[in-house]
């Protein structure tokens, strides 16, 4: 590599990102849900994973290179924190109609890649996991895409610290130069015995998830693994591409091409990584007090010991615990001993299975206009905090069950109740009677809060009937 | 004892009941706060320890020679929660200005007994703690009016089943009768090796807190021991015992009179006695599932064991854990292991000392009138629910820096804002300008139920000016 030319400049040839923003995993549950993952979480410093993700990838790609795929559940809110960190990169996220796994995915990125450029690279990122030394992850990007221009297909793996037994690995073969090897093989989730064997000998890494390919080279597998997929993609036009993706299998990348070929390499990750796939590297990762413990949010500890201790809502006061999680939000806690922490999937399975809300989502929603939280629920009303974004506006709806009533406590609300518009400011309110059509924005420049009372007999989101929607949600 | 008549007719001589409720412990913290102290709670079954004690009160005494003893700040919730059991009691309620300890209360309910008989005896009960076996803890009391007839003070022992070192002891003495022994001595809260050895020889039983003696007798002792005490109640009337109270000093009847006279007699309590003093008593006494976990509320438990679960405001899922205490409620969360219990003190102190409203106050907050719970807080705003109980009515009031806004949203309320009156229903609102004087009241039949929103730069609870007041809040 030439040391003095910036790493961008060092791409073998063209290269765009894709970066993966569908996941949905309610490990770090429940701070993680359904509709808040944790690549939507803040977990460590002030960025979120996505937001760190998209930073880092921003270091080496131009932002017109740079394509991030999730689905419509969390698009609205992917692109709040991407223009948090860059303005007018709205268009570079694409959104799937539902999540089908990583391979589908990809294949929406690959759309957008081949159209600027048949014959350019393509580079795969998570954005739910940690890295740590930029510098280096860069180098070992550049690294990988003078491998991909020899035809292979690059993955990146991380020398074991430990025997883990949940995460897939990478069996080496042959060297290739100092820090890159072909691949042998691939392990899913090995036994303890062989995780042991694995780490003792150094004969494999661990699977980042990154992935580093010509698109060409990868389509024409998919073209041999994948037909169904195949054509899907081949007849696409945008239409197309999201009409026929409810049908598509739900499938990895791993398993639907790359387990399938064999001209695959491995760059030895020369960064830091942590895919935070649960509590315990969460805690692994977290700034620990004198005691060891990490303490985030309104918690009083008194005599605790290597202790995760976090509370986004209300006071929790822990007395005399060592390695325990506690995880505290306004609606949950859990607390588990550091070494039960894989049981937080049969709490979530659990609480599914009786069809818990908590698996769902926050008290807090976000929506593409701001966000809302339930305050309190009764036999026949609701109570609703509702922000919304300066500028913003709601779909003009109308309830067949409900009446409401709305407060301004906080910004200038713009109201239209049957088509007459008011201006309500501070401490003011009005009524929107049963059946009316009526319509909420925030015309001013600050956020607005209001509270919504809502009294009838059905009280559920499912009551609304949209007239138009600036966010394109009007029912069909 | 005659065994055909009914118990309450074979008191010696006449006698009345004085049940002290103004205790104010966190021990249960976070459950128990200052403002709904242990007593106020349901614990156990359906009724809160107070209900139950005047429930057992009256299978042996007529109402009006029953007298509850309480403070200003829960005077309305004692008399409450009594009226659910019996009504017509609300004269038997006395209320102190503010907590002396127990020694000022006996006397304010010593006043009233004299005043119908001054040769009855009196019965004294703390209002919080478990009783068993009734018609047991009955035989004891009336022999135990024998005993006070010979001019005996009498108190009730339970025989030690573990060396607890945070009770009081009854030194044992010369046995009177079968059940009944002389008190050589007290030792308040011995060390764990006087305490093994107490339970080890059966010399000391711990003191249960109750007492019967004639009133002249113990007025007696007063007059000898607490001579500044006895000419405050000299000197009363109505008024002037209340008014001095505030300069009475803090005195419990243990210290300032039982542990100074000679003529002592201890009754063997026939019944099951706890003063569920402490998270772990409320897990001895709980009924256990199958795991030997007590659990309440909306607790999510797996793989648990010998632990205490209580949820009173959101999921609480814990997963492996052994002879814990967890304690949940919508403000703050307790966990500490079962053999660190004494350290809630601790913990209440802590938050004490940061001015926390948490050991103050429930996010609940009982009032006269009904009930209000803070909903969200913002920096010039605060939502409120407010629950009036029927025919229940606010003080006309006026607020110099808030204005508010009331939302119906359950039963009916009568509304008066500078005079105009006006009627509202479910879903209607009105605005209360700020300085204007205004009063809310239920004039219905069930629960009113209203938002309250405030705002303005000050929203404290002393920003009140009261006009006149149905609960003789008026300041003056």
């Amino acid at each position: 590599m030439q040391k003095n030319r910036p790493l961008k400049a060092q791409f073998a040839e063209e290269c765009h990102a894709i970066i993966l923003a569908g996941g949905s995993g309610t490990r770090l549950w429940p701070l993680s849900r359904n509709l808040l993952p944790k690549q939507l979480l803040v977990l460590d410093g002030e960025q979120t994973l996505l937001q760190q993700s998209v930073a880092r990838v921003l270091e080496l790609f131009d932002p017109e290179k740079i394509w991030v795929v999730t689905n419509d559940e969390h698009v609205f809110e992917v692109r709040k924190q991407i223009a948090e960190i860059c303005p007018n990169m709205e268009t570079q996220v694409l959104s799937e109609p539902v999540g089908r796994n990583t391979l589908p995915a990809i294949m929406l990125g690959l759309d957008k890649v081949v159209e600027a450029n048949p014959r350019a690279q393509a580079a795969i990122f998570p954005s739910d996991h940690l890295i740590g030394n930029c510098q280096a992850w860069g180098e070992d990007i550049v690294q990988a895409s003078c491998l991909a221009a020899e035809k292979l297909f690059v993955t990146f793996g991380v020398k074991p610290r430990t025997p883990e037994t949940g995460y897939g690995y990478i069996t080496l073969g042959k060297k290739i130069c100092d820090d890159a090897f072909a691949v042998d093989g691939f392990v899913e989730k090995p036994g303890l015995e062989k995780a042991e064997a694995f780490l003792r000998e150094g004969s494999h890494f661990w699977n980042s998830g990154m992935f580093l390919f010509r698109a060409k080279d990868f389509l024409t597998q998919v073209a041999k693994f994948q037909p169904d997929l195949w054509d899907w993609w081949m007849e696409r036009d945008q239409t197309s591409l999201v009409q026929g993706y409810r049908e598509l299998p739900n499938i990895s990348v791993d398993y639907g091409v790359v387990e399938k070929i064999d001209n695959i390499a491995v760059v030895r990750a020369q960064f830091d990584w942590d895919d935070l796939g649960s509590w315990e590297a969460l805690y692994r990762i977290g700034e620990k007090d004198q005691n060891g413990n990490v303490i985030q949010g309104d918690v009083l500890a008194m005599d605790c010991h290597n202790s995760l201790l976090i509370s986004e809502g209300g006071k929790l006061a822990v007395v005399g615990v060592e390695n325990m999680i506690m995880v505290q939000t306004r609606d949950a806690t859990l607390s588990c001993p550091m070494e039960h922490v894989q049981s937080v999937r049969d709490v979530v399975a659990t609480l599914k299975a009786e069809g818990s809300r908590l698996v769902e989502s926050h008290p807090t929603v976000v929506r593409p206009w701001g966000s809302y939280s339930v305050l309190e629920e009764g036999p026949h009303y609701k109570i609703k905090r509702i922000q919304v974004n300066p500028g913003a506006r709601l779909s003009s709806q109308m309830h067949h069950h409900r009446s409401e009533h709305w407060v301004v406590v906080d910004g200038t609300a713009e109201v239209e109740v049957d088509e007459k518009p008011v201006i309500l400011v501070e401490n003011q309110s009005i009524d929107i009677p049963k059946a009316s059509q009526h319509r909420l924005a925030n015309p001013g420049k600050v956020p607005l809060n209001i509270i919504e009372i809502q009294s009838g007999p059905y009280l559920e989101e499912d009551d609304i009937v949209r007239f138009d929607d600036v966010y394109g949600r009007v029912q069909k």
